[in-house]
């Protein structure tokens, strides 16, 4: 089973895309952690580790995957 | 089966990339079609119809999900 990291900031609109964009993924192959990164603000660190900019963002198997463009980063912090 | 249209222009750089992306989505619910828009260019207006502004994007069941930032439609024109 491979990680996949899915990165967020509570935006209401797009949660209910996202959660659809999640349940696309292959059951079989991901375990999809989902994180919110307003609530959680000490795993920004671990986001840009991984390449994220900018937030809903998936990361599979370490690869950053933007998706739509919502908020960055920088004013999470 | 659903239906998933993948649209994208060719960008060399990010073919490997969204191989990935394409291939973590769940086999046993979607069907995948990758559109080179840069090649049927005649399929400009359906990705259009579904809200697509930039490639690549994936459409899931017609909702489009606009995946880093890459080229804007009207560049392709």
């Amino acid at each position: 089973m491979n990680e996949a990291l899915f990165f967020h900031a509570g935006c209401p609109v797009c949660v209910a895309a996202e959660q659809q964009f999640i349940h696309a993924l292959d059951p079989e192959k991901y375990a999809v952690e989902v994180v919110h990164l307003g609530e959680q603000k000490d795993r920004i660190v671990q986001a840009e580790r991984y390449g994220v900019k900018s937030v809903p963002a998936l990361v599979i198997e370490g690869q950053p995957f933007h998706i739509n463009f919502g908020a960055a980063l920088a004013d999470l912090k």
